[in-house]
């Protein structure tokens, strides 16, 4: 009998299918048999597994026979749709949508952050929104050191969080530019080359976007702090991949700045990239492609006798979205 | 006796000079004479006002024989050499640098908001950091409202912020990659096309840059509030012309989200621009060109009782520069 996992990837086609397909190779994943899925929009496309060309199959209620992992990276209304047809079918589906994570039955799992929390699944893991997961990894080990009391987060998210779409339109509206042509926006509301764009998602009648509320959601299901206060502010500004996070968080007991870089240092899937006199902090251009999340610019905050500024940036389609996905996949059948 | 004032731009071939003699135009500022001046590498170049040529003179202790007014846009080690002199000569001298910013005998005025504290200069009035400005400015009624007690402010800052050097990198790394070529900095310290630098001038021992301390500094001072809690981050992005800065404030009084929008709708000098269910929020794209800043993204802070998020959107070579000094010439000569 042969060894590894029959797994499906639906979605594949996306910016985050194409990168699950890719860290499932780097990890050595073990598959035994791959299947491709997306919507009927890819039909006749290819994508490529360890050097092999897989036919792209739309995706349908009988596409899960045999499958024991699916990686669902498609929309909320297609993981709603096809997800319980791939439970009853027997596998386990990783859901990167936002369908099921606020769903009492569903566990909301960042690997290094709360484990233990797939155990008890019902067939369907959910894995963060992107911006959730890079900021709530500095949070978990600062939590665990000195008691959060108040997140304060505002993001710089790159355009591949939207999807290829994104990164299509930005090329698009720079390469326009290049040329002396006018920047028209097809795929977000406004005109992103050039500009900032501080609503991502649907508002909500408070004023805050989906994005935002997902931030504050998330966060506190994670971390398994319901209460927590956070208050967000989501901004899409004209970056390829890596999404940057300015965090200002308070604490019930004060950490210096040397502590409070030695917590983040040691927590798995952190990288501390903090020399600011050598100009070394993170950047999308330095963690694109990168595993770990990296802070930096840490201080203690001028404003508060208990509190920490902070500076987070993630590749959002790896530990953002792709690696995350995998890594619940690993506890899964460790 | 012809009308009108004998003025001086030091600094005139710099962005902000640029801007400085465009608004004096467009404002009719009343300048009987003009005189551009710059350092010894603009040797050569003239610059245009009224339509006319106007040849630019390298600056020395000489050049303020008869100036009335002299706006200064240049450093600040030109502004410390210079401005004595110009004092001396008997003009008043508004500089844009941080050279007296925080010196207690020179005024650092916002005119919407301190007015009153041009009254009493000793020859120079100090024009405060464009970020301060563009973060001051709904913050005055702000507190004249409710109180404010602390204040979170994380900008997204633009390259014309640096200086001409700033856009011409930016553009020059922007072609570069639609030409498939390697991007280079040169100007600044990474990369900055399609990233964001959340460094901006110099570190402190603290971790906090210049850029951060002076907004702390200035939103105090510009206040006089002087131990106004204020908790900064600076970041650049690749963004041609206008700062955004989301803010979080917390208040004494609590303010609903109407009561708010209508005590930033009713402040000279800030435009409410705030129908998210429209898609309209303030962005770079729109408050380029405008004087006013624009105020928007206006909630209730989910995490505090009395607390306030918004969002502001300034062109910081308008208001955030040129605007706000000849707008102090428009007080001084009242």
């Amino acid at each position: 009998m042969p060894s590894g996992l029959a797994v499906a990837v639906v979605g594949a086609t996306g910016a985050v299918g194409q990168t699950t397909l890719k860290i499932l190779e780097e990890r050595k994943f073990p598959v035994r048999e791959l299947r491709a899925f997306a919507s009927a929009r890819s039909k006749g496309k290819t994508v490529t597994f360890e050097g092999e060309p897989i036919r792209v199959e739309p995706v349908g209620p009988d596409s899960f026979e045999g499958i024991e992992i699916a990686f669902f990276s498609a929309g909320a209304a297609q993981a709603k749709e096809y997800a319980p047809h791939a439970v009853k079918a027997g596998a386990v589906v990783i859901d990167k949508s936002s369908a099921f994570r606020m769903d009492p039955q569903v566990p909301l799992v960042v690997p290094e952050i709360n484990a233990g929390a797939v155990r008890g699944h019902r067939g369907i893991v959910a894995c963060p929104n992107c911006t959730s997961i890079v900021t709530v990894m500095p949070l978990k080990p600062l939590h665990d050191a000195a008691r959060l009391r108040r997140v304060v987060a505002t993001s710089y998210q790159a355009v591949s969080g939207a999807g290829v779409n994104g990164v299509e339109e930005l090329r698009r509206q720079t390469l326009a530019w290049a040329r002396g042509e006018a920047l028209t926006p097809e795929f977000f509301p406004h005109q992103i080359a050039f500009n900032v764009i501080p609503g991502i998602d649907k508002f909500a009648d408070n004023g805050y976007t989906g994005e935002e509320m997902k931030l504050v959601n998330e966060v506190r299901k994670i971390l398994d702090l319901p209460d927590l206060p956070v208050s967000p502010t989501t901004v899409r500004v004209p970056v390829f991949t890596a999404h940057s996070v300015a965090v200002n968080a308070e604490t019930e007991i004060k950490l210096s700045r040397e502590r409070a870089r030695e917590v983040f240092a040691t927590f798995p899937g952190l990288k501390l990239w903090d020399e600011p006199a050598e100009l070394r902090y993170p950047m999308p251009v330095v963690v694109e492609g990168q595993d770990d999340c990296y802070v930096g610019r840490v201080r203690e905050d001028l404003s508060l006798s208990n509190g920490l500024n902070f500076w987070v940036v993630g590749d959002q389609l790896r530990k953002g979205a792709a690696l995350n996905g995998i890594q619940i996949a690993e506890l899964l059948i460790r």
